[in-house]
């Protein structure tokens, strides 16, 4: 079970300290409450990824306490942390890892405004250039879905397969993010957190103005390819 | 008086150093200013509990300086501590120990959101899956009461006997949470507050989508057995 | 000039220390970004106070950059600090310990919610228990009026004098706050803007239920005589 | 092309520590989240800007990172950073800097409550005395303007020419505020987005009371000639 070969074993520890660390920018940025939110990464050469456990505070969390599951999302036996529960929305996150091959990360919060769009069920409108640079248009709402089966994954990657958004709001739940990386999934969550907040605010104080279509191609279309000290790739 | 059983002594030792520290995560959470709110926490195999002192700093709350008090709200004599006053809200904690055998925390705050919907004396629907997880539905207001006798301890136990939820929202004053422990019942201090928040900014952009009632029951039929590390127990 | 009494130095420069830390509150509570908001403490036996220098940043305070002044706002010649100009508020501080002579405190701030009531010309009803605590009512409203001259001063004591609450919101402005001493005026000031927020969230999610005036005369009554580890008093 | 004279070579070492560690005041209040936002500061007497790399994180950021560009936005070679990215805004600032020679720092950022007043195209009405002495008046809007070539700096340059403001709300985009300094437009965006948030909260409560025209001059012109401890120097 654990006799993954010693560069999976590499990559598996890399993963644990990835995931782990980045949980500190959930709460850094406001993101999550108590042991609310969780992080997932995908174990690079591997049928696996590194998911946080359920229920622990996160001033407790660390590498050995991340926990490895198949992309069923079964824990992997005999590995550090296989003794504890992992997260609740673990399905969600293997259902993801199994449908998108291109995803390397997943993150989930209940983020307070992307959250308050999503008990709407109303997509987040791209009013704002750095929804389009970042998301390329507008935030869509995934189906309300409740734990227990594959249909909060299966409307994750629903919603999102062939979108050029990175985030979804599952309607009465939250946003679910997706990245090429763990780390660039949790910039999803930060960007659909702040766009949510913004775009609240505009529409709070009067009439919001639309962005042209090709303007926001044009915007998207740059900053996928020019943003930053490397090529960035876009999920979609 | 003060001449506890050692075993007593030792679970007296342990409360205040747990209902000292957890008033750091009511700071953390932005649910308190100055000096507000309180945290007390039942004695393990004594009719005690130990409750915040009254008017003193955040910065400067220690274990010494909690107070031991009866389950009159009578503060202990020759115990550290008791030469000081305890929290203004102390005959409201005692009311709830007296009346709810199984609870083992009391919070208060006057959490900005949270209070926001009990000056309005108005019940936070169910409208996002963590308070179906939390709560089990909408959080209740209980009666107008002023310090002074039991109304406002008479009022909370009314409220929250019978109910799934752990918080009432004392009308025009605040939140009360109650937890099968200190930490549960803080918990359900910083729940409260956040859904307070997300489901008042739901409603501020527009018409919220109601959760189905069987949808709400299996979320926390769930949640209280199934999340964490341990089985949770609701305090219903 | 600055050949005080011997008593009287150790009294300014304990108030030096004091109103130096007190800053430290305004930042920690978000009532002030940059430099903006001032603090200022009555030297006790003596016809002086010590203030915040004007536009220096909260990370340079210090007890020894503090600025003393007489009671008609001139800096006291030969003291640490007197070659640096005082805070832009410094008549109006003046004005207050001219005219109110159980004032040892007075606060200026443009805490955002506080600053929106002022920006209406708009009394904060007591719609909350805890502003009937603190504040016996609801906040008052002083009229608009432009630094250069008394009329700030002016303002703050016609409003405040016979007053309950210790925090006027002069109208497109901004709180003040008075205390018995600079700590009480920082509290008010920090509970000034909490109830801002606190009541304005309440009203924008509908309407507010009021609390029967002999429940807020009971309220004060209590928080001023019973609330703390000492007696308080009111500045009314 | 780095051969500069040993006096411009201490000029850009100095430029390059303050732009760095200015932009902690942009983390510190609350305006920017990940990699988003940028500062600049002219070289001073050289033909040259420093400004922050592309999408590298806040924690990252050094002296020895930021990157010196000559006034037509073009990377300075054979000086550190310069194999790196610089923002993608760098077009913008270089246009302010060749076209107002009396700006000496530039900040961009998407802070929530000002770039959600762009969202509507809406200026900020002055109803506060704190945006009459900072800013003089209202906080005017900018065309519409994308990434790739002149028009956001185009946009900044015609807008705040002859205006007292020192920031600008670029349509759908955010708030550009310039300084005489690096320091002072970090300062106009601190501001900027304390005034958009406390206009709003005001105007969402009901009717704002408007500041007299000949108030607003005087404040505007107190606070640019007696605020702080030395002159201070309106930019328009």
């Amino acid at each position: 079970m654990s006799a993954f070969p010693p560069e999976v074993e590499v990559a598996i520890a890399r993963t644990r300290e990835e995931v782990s660390q980045l949980h500190a920018e959930l709460v850094r940025n406001g993101l999550v409450v108590w042991t609310g939110g969780n992080i997932s990464g995908r174990v690079p050469g591997a049928d696996a990824f590194v998911i946080k456990p359920s229920g622990v505070s996160y001033d407790d969390l660390s590498p050995e306490n991340m926990i490895v599951c198949d992309l069923d999302g079964v824990i992997v036996a005999n590995t550090p942390g296989s003794e504890r529960e992992p997260s609740s929305d673990t399905a969600a996150h293997a259902y993801v890892y199994r449908n998108m091959p291109d995803v390397g990360g997943v993150v989930h919060t209940h983020s307070p405004y992307a959250t308050a769009w999503a008990a709407r069920g109303e997509a987040i409108p791209c009013v704002i250039t750095a929804m389009a640079d970042e998301f390329g248009g507008e935030i869509p709402v995934g189906p309300f879905a409740i734990i227990g089966d594959d249909s909060i994954g299966h409307g994750i990657v629903d919603t999102l397969t062939g979108h050029r958004s990175r985030a979804v709001l599952m309607q009465n739940h939250g946003p679910f993010t997706i990245g090429h990386s763990p780390r660039d999934a949790v910039k999803a969550a930060v960007m659909v957190e702040d766009a949510a907040r913004t775009v609240q605010l505009a529409r709070a104080g009067g009439q919001t103005i639309a962005i042209p279509q090709d303007a926001i191609d044009a915007l998207f279309h740059r900053y996928q390819n020019d943003y930053g000290q490397d090529a960035q790739r876009s999920m979609a």
